[in-house]
């Protein structure tokens, strides 16, 4: 199965000027492989066997060592509104994960077979004023594979050149494929300053937990976390935030403010989407503070433009995707020396096959980060 | 042993000793004045005689030339919610003005009698993190002359040293008396990257409109103004707006699009505060733009946070005051090097007596900024 | 009529009255104390008993409790042509302290007896163009106490309450002693981005030294330190540098060529002063990168605009004392936070009158930060 | 006649895949234009009849309507020590244009036949870190057409569509032929803060010529021109700078220091290169100010680091290039608005055949920017 090729058409380029070229690697591509596979206009997916993506002079074909499930894939999972809207099935989903280079189309200069490597899913391209003026994560075209095209749950994904990510070896293989959450964290948490800040995270879900580990590093003097669910916290206290609070029962406002000689957190990195959230982040962002926003929000929220944001003097800032390619320095430059500890955010391990039952886990609020494994755990 | 005293003289104060002088401005501020005073907690202000402010060390005693009426202002006069929740009877508002030094305290170093001033009104407490960290214009205890202290609107104000603001006589004196909503201005326009950029505005109030001067001045390549009120509309053409919209008949949201290749406008500064010129803003900004919010609201506004920021990746700022004292600087900057022209804001002149008829005429919504003579006019 | 009281005692200062004091402090400052004095123009110091400092109304007189030894002393001391330029004795040197407060001026209100102090020593004139935008440690009139004004190798110090930095009794009080040449890496390493970067320390004296904690705790993912002294290698090595090297026998440039796939380093901080090590600066940093300079020079220095600066596109940093106040906040939660070890540059603790004996051992190249205790050594 | 093969490996790919296609297209390609050619390693070009350049599937070709002459040009032409090492004979020179897309390979999809363009000539890599990273302008591995390919001295040019610029109609056609010296002031002086800024340009050659203009369209309160030449000097003025010195005969510092109430310029843009030029701009910056480097040095400088850089706490910039494709963007946008009043400081159109006249007018300093007509002036 591949891509449905209305979607190819609506802007970004994902795979160009597909001459089939005759090597190992079009034997190869003739091959099938076990995918993931959202087959049509429903909630649920099927395992199947499905032939093996071809890939264009400048693609990529990666064999997917693990993959991770994101929250979006519960989305498409589900088929909730959203997903109605945006989906296109057939479909394979994932847009996590790493593996090792089989074959490179003959443009490719960049990479070759043999090399251990991850991919920016956000496909931009490369030609509307954001890309051209280094804000490609906000490309007015995006194409995101996993979602707008078949993405990594199987054993093999389709990669443009432009979108792969060298990984040098010394980066472990767990952490290799949650890099596209762990960019959101890192994008989040350095789109201003933070040395020497007070942090406060509202929302712990994966994102908002790596962003603890990467506030930390980064030399946050102090990391407030943020959640109502007690499992979640549990990890939070893992990943040595300074304070974990859950603010279904305890005072917030008050707490933060005591911490912070009553001026409030110098910057809120909004990553739950829940409306109560958003409120806490203007509530105890200072004056002259940052708030990031990055959770999704379904619904319109409400807010008090002049005493949240004007008489405050904040800055308030969206955030998308991870900035191509600052972010994946930075993330690769942090994993190589050593400074984050990321272990306790992965919750599972799972046989891909077994997609399903990690949609349950997911659903239970008792998991974080679930890995996938094509060819079995470990 | 003490410090080399001639060490001392070459500027910074390490000490100050205090000595109470008895001068001629002992004498000065024995004196009566006229002014403008709330004097109880309800609508409207009377004209009354009232005693000259008496100076402390480190003020000085300023002859108003000019002022000129803001909108808080009409608040204040109204007694509305606002008003009711923070000013404290008796007070004389006012703090926009011009005017000549006739007294300095004895510790006064930096302005002597005879110059000519302004003043930045907002006085910041100097020893809050924000303002001990170059954000005094956001201070934690900041209070404002005219509004929790006596102000301008009198023969006579009292101002602080480090609040004053000298003026080059190039200057014109009409300008001078307006330097505080400007400075809102320069502070909105100047608050990211301008020159060469799409530029809207919505309101045209005195602020919006002064916002299409300076953002001419600096290079934004064009401004869109928008605005309800027609006489309002007219004054944006005369202050040479590219584009002047009227966001109640046309279609904003399109015309936009037309020009600015489907891609949304840079920049938009948000000076109305009304529901329907943010929801405005918010859909015009372009992906990776700033919406820079000095406008305040009196309700709560909603937002599709998901939709209008984060998938968009802009950058929202909440503006306040002007900056110390970077925002005096660029605005003298710009008046003196002939940059700005401003007389179209500026619809009537009056003795401050008839301070009355000047709420009625901005009541009417036929008047701009509208200038107070202490003295009578001219 | 006046303002509201009420509000005057909300926090601004609108006007100060001066009322003399006859209180306990009065007679405090009529005692004796034992002080480091450069007594003339010529190498050498006495030890000598002098009158403790008379406070001024913004005054505050703190007990010194340890202070430190800069390279800017030893120039004092050995009356250099920088010292016999700028001195004038006679002179109590000393700009490194920490202490606690023993009187106040009346009109002082941020601080009061018994608290534990440190302060920035460079006295801003507040009245220039730096100082009104933010940029007060590069004010044109700067005095420096220990240098323009007596300092701090004495038993009492005289500071305005402006320059006072109060500190949380957290921190250790040999940190508390050295916040100045702390404050100076600080405000080096964060003058521009760092988290995630190769960064490169040219020169280990104490502020290099520094530098490597905080570089490490605002998240360089790689700090390599050079410096031709072993001595001070040593300490590099203790100060967890990822790499130390020895410019005068090892191929730095190959070597940081090897360590950054060929780029260069993103940032160097310049802190040697030394022509060989400038040179360095400029051949190791890569395309687009930061050169912060700190490290003073007594000679001219010869570089290749086009090759070393043009090209490259990079970007050089002057570096001047700590920027007010930020710095400290950011020092003093980083210290808070307990991000830095600096023990391993506190070399030597001696007593205040065996200051020539302090002299002797910095000239011997193996010492590194040097304690002094007015009472004695603990 | 092709771009010497080897120069194509050096890095940067200019063509890609190059089959030819069987069109119109393929048949122009086939036939002969003149142009300007560098035939060996030694001074001088001839005008030859040349093959015109064959495209490759994404590569564009131009029929060239105006190209301009640079500095570097006359370099080329002179055979001096730097062409000796960068140029590859045979060479067709010539990086400044503006023309008509005659053909576009297979692959392109932004640009079509009768696009009036003009290009940016530096093609960068866009595989290296600066180039991921936004910072393409001083990619590791850029390659200059018109340096290291065949150029603009032609009837026809072949670019890289991702280099192709698509100008407005609305542009002058012979402004259109000297974006790229045009860019480089407007990369300069947007490098950095600049609105209601006093900024001091140093070296009057086009690009120093251009800044005038920019700086004052973006908002520069004063603009004090700095140039020797007596005939540049004329044009400064025509450009509008507010202030024009000849900095061999007057005393500059003296007159920046008293139309800056002594504090100096807030912003150099160097664009002399030369010595005297370097050592006036560190002169006369101010504390915190901007030095920005573009002139290019064939000396070695000499500085006093503590004196020129840190004392001062300034920052030094090394411009390169255009920001790509940010500085074209603003460019454009300025010319669209009519901001940009350039005709003074283009002084001669000839002939393309009579590149060698034009040789002798810029080595007389009696000329500053010459325009190159192929098909014969107008």
């Amino acid at each position: 199965m591949t891509a449905s090729p209305g979607a190819d058409k609506r802007g970004a380029k994902i795979s160009s000027f597909a001459i089939l070229f005759r090597t190992h690697k079009a034997r190869l591509m003739a091959k099938n492989m076990l995918a993931v596979v959202k087959p049509q206009a429903k909630p649920g997916v099927e395992i199947r066997d499905v032939a093996i993506p071809q890939i264009g002079l400048t693609d990529v074909l990666v064999k997917v060592k693990v993959a991770s499930i994101c929250g979006t894939d519960v989305h498409i999972y589900n088929w909730d509104r959203w997903a109605q809207g945006r989906i296109h099935p057939p479909l394979i989903p994932g847009h996590e994960f790493c593996g090792e280079v089989v074959a490179c189309g003959s443009e490719v200069t960049t990479v070759k077979e043999g090399d251990f490597v991850s991919a920016e899913m956000h496909v931009a391209c490369g030609k509307c004023l954001q890309c051209r003026t280094g804000e490609a994560h906000i490309c007015q075209f995006v194409k995101i594979i996993g979602v707008d095209a078949d993405g990594a749950f199987a054993e093999y994904v389709r990669i443009p050149e432009s979108n792969i990510w060298k990984l040098d070896p010394a980066i472990p293989i767990e952490y290799a494929s949650i890099l596209d959450p762990l960019g959101n964290a890192v994008h989040t948490v350095l789109a201003g300053e933070i040395a020497a800040k007070t942090v406060a995270i509202t929302g712990c879900g994966p994102i908002g937990l790596f962003s603890i580990a990467v506030a930390r590093a980064v030399g946050a003097a102090q990391v407030i976390a943020m959640e109502v669910n007690e499992y979640r916290r549990r990890i939070a206290k893992e990943m040595k935030a300074d304070l974990v609070l859950d603010p279904s029962k305890e005072e917030v406002r008050k707490i933060v403010a005591e911490r912070t000689s009553g001026a409030g957190v110098d910057v809120v990195l909004e990553m739950a989407g829940h409306p109560n959230a958003i409120r806490t982040a203007f509530d105890i962002v200072r004056r002259g503070g940052r708030v990031s926003l990055l959770g999704l929000t379904s619904k319109p929220i409400s807010l008090n433009f002049s005493e949240d944001i004007i008489f405050k003097g904040i800055t308030v800032q969206g955030i998308n995707g991870r900035r191509m390619y600052q972010t994946w320095y930075q993330m690769t430059a942090l994993l190589k020396a050593g400074k984050l500890e990321l272990h306790p955010v992965i919750t599972d391990r799972m046989t891909m096959a077994d997609f399903s039952k990690g949609m349950e886990r997911l659903t239970s609020g008792q998991a974080s980060k679930i890995l996938l494994y094509p060819d079995g755990t470990k």
